[in-house]
């Protein structure tokens, strides 16, 4: 362990690829962390694999959890459409129930196996809108739980959740990933990916991605079908 | 979702076998959650199985996840040797990182997709000697997180974790247990079952166990090998 390392929860999309970029132009030695939780966008792994290679993380695990199992969400689901009809009220039907919980809880594991007590998340205030578990209250009582739930916290050194995204909209997103050199290519965002990779750019997510983009005058270098 | 239904981490051991005879007692319709971890001690699964029957759940998933790939435990890395000498002070090496941080997770992801919000589980005083996460402390920062990470939460319903046992000792777990009908017969504790379902005597859970029905003046109705 040194104060060097952090873990990272990496999916494939543009916020978890920011954070990555922001903490390699600060040295940092990450642990990636993945989770192959039966997503119909499943093809999503490998654009966490593609950058996690691309930042040089020391290690990346993906981990095979039965989320999918317990259904509720179009997400996991199959029998549950995706909308296509823009983001609206509510807690959308794409909530995947309790999945950031899930995700973090095995961070915490992780944090403990390697006694690393940096935690990094994606996170972001346009997620929060529609999530429950994106907004700053859950990270804040996710982190008050590390530090009562760990070896680590028991011992003075309790795992932290940072969400350095927090408070940022997409387009300051890629605008600060891009001053770092984020390759947005190697990244998906939508909850319907093709088997070629393209996206659908109608789902929520890729429409969110691509006003960003449009808000920055910039063509999006992921390729849509 | 009626108010009469819970969910119930049922681990195939006394504590989580006696919570599910105490709600049987008051009526309540049970959805079973149990793991298959990666945990040496598999065939307590087993166990699980025979409890939910004797109790007559109305669910019962077994999930299978992704937590002994990160290792750090006795109980789930062949490697490490589960301790005979006696409980002692400190967090023990059987400790499994986090390992009710992500089962709680599980169960709140549950609670979202059935709509019940009565979680119950084991945990107690002679657990939370060792391990951070059954403290008191741990239970109640867990449902804070289960206000705000929830659609429960945000919808006024919040998830609330239960842990019925926490402030008894294993002899007044077996008792209250025993008052309600419980057949001890069908549960394991120990960390080093054998093929045939023989408990070793030996190590920490073991020794907590046996003592307790020491302590009552009765037979553990389990085998030894």
């Amino acid at each position: 362990m040194t104060a060097n390392e952090a873990i990272l929860l990496l999916s494939g999309g543009l916020d978890s690829a920011t954070v990555a970029g922001l903490l390699r132009r600060d040295g940092r030695v990450l642990h990636a962390l993945s989770f192959d939780y039966g997503q119909r966008h499943q093809n999503e792994l490998d654009y966490a694999r593609a950058v996690a290679q691309a930042v040089g993380v020391a290690s990346h695990r993906i981990l095979k959890i039965d989320l999918g199992g317990l259904g509720g969400s179009a997400l996991t689901d199959a029998a549950l459409a995706v909308p296509e009809t823009g983001v609206g009220d509510g807690i959308p039907i794409t909530y995947v129930p309790a999945r950031n919980t899930v995700f973090l809880s095995y961070a915490l594991a992780l944090a403990e196996v390697l006694e690393v007590t940096d935690i990094y998340v994606g996170v972001n205030s346009q997620d929060y809108s529609g999530y429950p578990d994106c907004r700053p209250a859950f990270i804040d009582a996710f982190n008050h739980l590390a530090t009562v739930a760990t070896k680590l916290g028991v011992e003075g050194a309790a795992p932290q959740i940072h969400a350095p995204l927090q408070q940022l909209r997409k387009a300051e997103i890629i605008r600060a990933g891009l001053d770092v050199g984020v390759d947005y290519s190697l990244t998906r965002s939508c909850y319907q990916l093709d088997s070629a990779g393209r996206s659908c750019g109608r789902c929520d997510a890729c429409r969110l991605r691509l006003a960003a983009f449009a808000e920055l005058g910039i063509a999006d270098p992921a390729p849509y079908r």
